[in-house]
């Protein structure tokens, strides 16, 4: 079996620490499943500006190029704040570099997490729906853009190619969930809007089991608290899905254990939960792991198709959150390396279980 | 005493309806605090449409500036939904027109209608912050912008101007409520979000006592969720003010019931409830007419200085809110005629108790 590479970006603040973690649990599980892979650690975001002298240096990307998959905990803090080109920089740049134009975010809202959702319980129980927000173009990269004293100019731009590859993302998902598709715009004000509902309505003749639903940004900011239950798969342009897939997570009240995906055509793709690089708390060893814990699943389930190893590792995420075994930020009192250390003794524990078992 | 000119806009769907509550509310209250006005009716939305060729016809502008205030309901249905020009394009030219450069919105919730919140109560309980929305520039109305079969555009764009104006108004409101502004923007990706932080910085050099924080749309997106408290005055531009207002507006759980002001430069405010013109319920004479109501006393308040008004009006409110007079999206079984009737019952009957402790 050929070795995956896999770039390894920790970052800023609790990001070197979250990593750790993260990567302690791939050592465990690949040792008991018998994974192969090898790491290749990149400067990237304030870490970047710091040892190569810029956000994204291009030893970062040609080695994200030539990876299997790209692990990334969090950039970004006061410290570089005054940069010319600040981390945030460098997570735009890498995700047009790549062509990773779909951004695909779990919002689920477990049983067992329900008291942690700022929601009433009946509203949000039995909430799972996908954010899929395009990535790589919209507000975030459209030209001209221009900042002077007494005026400044940023340009929305969608081309019909980027529409319709972001709803055939989202639709295919709704074709292995549950047949249901939110297109999220503002098309009774933004010509852009205009094109993606327009789009939206081509593309769903193709999928005639899907139901679609239009709403309003602003309609879908109060569903997403109203009724949550009612989303499958939600498609969304690029500055909407930062705003909605935010507070989406807000929701779950466990917005230190999402985490996402950035997928491209090119095959790569760039895991990383979505919570900051929380400056404040870093070096501490108080953060908490689970997000970056979770990412490693994704990853292995959606990059290398080991949905065993992904498989146990939430199992064993789930057993620590039931044994009250997390963080301060999840009502407990351990640090990052004992609630890590304990996932990989019930991921190892597991193993124990199943020989016996299987004996 | 000169009477106070109103301009009527009853719109679309269950807007006649509400509105004709609203304005029996304003004869009541304005018969007993002895209140002189005219009204003047026009056709706006879809009713423009279909009365006058045009969503904002241009008697409907005349009239409009010469007025001393503007009562609008709400607009727009699947009926107009091919027109050229829809009824929002009546609202967003109506705002243009007038120089309705802030809106604002209070987010209040009463410690009578925390069940109503889909929020847990101690998250939500003491919520009241008020947010002040750029209304006439930003996403809105940036030029160029364009619709192609295959490509379209939008411009972003903010003056320094404009950015001051709005940040006075938000600043100056801070001063008489808690002295706290929050700053939503951003400012990590967008040109136009780092001349709004920029010169909010500046502005806030002119109001010492005033403390402030700034926050990226989308973490205030999940803050407005997870400790909505903590808010006073939110200072936002206009197409993140459209999905943040709305969310603030979902936490109260009452979005039949809240009111809204867009003020400008020239002195006529436009009052409008925040909720649409729900064409599903129009005409069955079940609508919440309390959203009008409310926006009646907020016109009487805010234009005309009659804050005694006001109060008698919000007292009565929730006078029914308490004995569950209310309509079917509030939990109760009356109608709109209903309710309406006993909030000037209450009204009416307020004056016989203050007569009698006055004696
Ligand atoms: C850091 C920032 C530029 C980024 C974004 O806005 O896309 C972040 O909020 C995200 O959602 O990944
Ligand atoms: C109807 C629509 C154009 C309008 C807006 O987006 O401003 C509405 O959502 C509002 O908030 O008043």
């Amino acid at each position: 079996m050929e070795k995956k590479k896999i770039v390894v970006l920790p970052g800023d603040g609790i990001g070197p620490e979250i990593m750790t973690a993260g990567l302690k649990v791939l050592e465990a599980a690949s040792n008991k499943f018998d994974f192969k892979y090898e790491l290749d650690y990149q400067p990237f975001g304030g870490a970047g500006i710091d040892e190569a002298g810029d956000p994204l240096p291009e030893q970062t990307v040609i080695a994200a190029k030539a990876a299997d998959a790209i692990l990334l905990s969090a950039i970004g803090g006061p410290k570089w704040d005054d940069c010319p080109r600040r981390p945030e920089k460098g997570l735009l740049e890498i995700r047009s570099a790549l062509g990773l134009f779909a951004n695909i975010r779990p919002t689920t809202v477990e049983d067992i997490q329900i008291d942690r959702s700022p929601l009433k319980a009946d509203r949000v129980q039995g909430t799972d729906f996908v954010i899929v927000r395009e990535l790589t173009s919209g507000a975030y990269f459209g030209e001209p853009r221009s900042l002077a004293d007494d005026k400044a100019i940023d340009t929305i731009f969608y081309s019909r190619a980027e529409i319709e590859r972001i709803m055939k993302i989202g639709f295919d998902m709704a074709v292995k969930r549950s047949n249901h598709v939110t297109i999220v715009d503002k098309s009774n004000v933004l010509a852009t809007s205009k094109l993606w509902r327009q789009i939206a309505e081509e593309v769903a003749q193709s999928y005639p089991t899907v139901t679609v639903d239009y709403r309003y940004v602003d309609a879908m900011a109060m569903a997403i608290i109203a009724d949550p239950k009612q989303f499958d798969v939600v498609i969304t342009p690029n500055l909407f899905g930062d705003i909605l897939s935010d507070e989406a997570a807000e929701i779950t009240g466990s917005i230190g254990q999402i985490p996402s995906v950035s997928a491209g055509s090119a095959g790569v793709n760039l895991y990383e939960p979505i919570h900051g690089s929380a400056p404040d708390i870093a070096g501490q060893g108080i953060a908490n792991p689970i997000s970056m814990i979770k990412t490693v699943a994704m990853m292995l389930d959606q990059s290398f198709d080991r949905s065993d190893m992904a498989q146990a590792i939430i199992t064993a995420v789930n057993q620590v959150i039931e044994d009250q075994v997390v963080t301060a930020d999840m009502g407990g009192e351990f640090g990052t390396a004992a609630v890590t250390d304990k996932i990989i003794e019930f991921i190892n524990g597991g193993t124990a279980q199943w020989e016996q078992r299987s004996l």
